[in-house]
């Protein structure tokens, strides 16, 4: 049986399908087909079924799927009915961008709490109304506010020392923006954000565009340009709880 | 045969093979096993090797992988030899936060012209020394610089418009942070960045640990931790070309 082995990739989709779903449910559309599922979210149809399959069976045979029973039980499988509390340590560029959108704490991730190690920033307020404290104070908020998950937007030579407290203090999620690879126990969860490899698959695609007789590579049948992946994770940002401002 | 469909996520593990092959260039090691490629890209042995089959044979058997060329290679797939030129559109604090990095540069990712709707901001200079210029210069530097790569980081209600226009003037390669469902031809590749299905992703994890009788869902064998992908992704920030500065 494969259910013991989820892949990464199937819970990624999830959160795909959830925000398509409750875009539908928006609309007031009760049911959709896992064709009209697979082709919005742009993923394979077998692959949609077989994602869904790892967690029981969601569909009826030619009728499709409760839009809004299956958005709840990808709800509960990921966790997302439940607010997340959220420590951000760093308040620079992305930081502050975080913590600037509104949607990201209707969508059930909570930053209630903001660290910086610049003693010029501890004790003033963020545009969200959270004090900024010194690094020092950590471990005991965390504890102390029950914090889940911790974002990590320092600089890469702090970035361990800041891995190791936040881990020392109990959390086991991590979403980490410094360019270090980070040592954490095996039962803490880390995710971390590296834009260069979705640049690197642009220059994939680039290059292959510009350099369509394939001189370089082995094989001689030409390449096609990349299938899937791209298209199904352009769909999220629609409903994303994610907001980058750009200057006003 | 399958390499007329490339996986998107193939793409995407072949830079991270790509950042461990620099770092053991680094260190003058010349050989590598699939097994130890593997296991440092956290990686499936059986899906390195299918990845690497696409493009054509790479490695001996019982020998491993000559890590000079095997880079010099997927460096050719990837387009990672050309330097790829960038306009950033948006220079709030991702924007600045990606101006910031040096290595963003070296890595190949050169942003030479930056552009912001902010009257205040048009004619200043980026700590780049780059002049932020006026929205409505965007299509003719595009075409006069002949720049490659746009970067999306405005706020999402001018998303779409700056995409129009970027591919107006030739654009065929798009990053995007805004958080908007961006309509663009077929022929331009387009990456969005969601930092939400990451958090997502650490969500299902945490709910695994929090709730192990998984009395939520329909099956009754337990879950497991998400596999891989997490891992994975792990690797590829420690060569990152991207810091997030926080405050200094």
């Amino acid at each position: 049986m494969k259910e013991n082995k989820i892949p990464a990739a199937t819970i990624l989709r999830l959160s795909i399908y959830y925000r398509f779903l409750q875009e539908l449910l928006q609309d007031n559309i009760g049911v959709v087909s896992s064709a009209q599922l697979a082709k919005h979210t742009n993923v394979n149809p077998a692959q949609l079924r077989k994602d869904l399959s790892y967690f029981g069976r969601f569909g009826v045979r030619g009728v499709g799927y409760d839009v809004a029973g299956l958005a709840e039980q990808i709800s509960m499988i990921l966790g997302l009915e439940k607010t997340w509390k959220i420590a951000l340590i760093g308040v620079g560029n992305i930081g502050t961008a975080l913590l600037k959108h509104k949607r990201f704490n209707e969508h059930g991730y909570n930053i209630v709490a903001a660290f910086d190690a610049n003693p010029d920033l501890a004790g003033t307020k963020t545009s969200t109304d959270i004090t900024i404290q010194p690094i020092s104070e950590l471990a005991d908020t965390i504890k102390a506010q029950d914090i889940d998950i911790a974002i990590i937007a320092v600089p890469p030579e702090s970035a361990q020392q800041v891995a190791d407290e936040v881990v020392k203090a109990g959390i086991k999620g991590i979403l980490n923006f410094a360019p270090v690879r980070l040592k954490v126990p095996s039962d803490v969860s880390i995710q971390h954000v590296d834009f260069t490899i979705l640049l690197d698959t642009l220059s994939y695609s680039l290059a292959q565009n510009v350099n369509t007789r394939e001189k370089h590579v082995q094989k001689d049948k030409p390449f096609k340009n990349v299938q899937g992946w791209s298209r199904a994770h352009s769909w999220p940002v629609a409903n994303a709880n994610f907001v980058v401002s750009a200057s006003q």
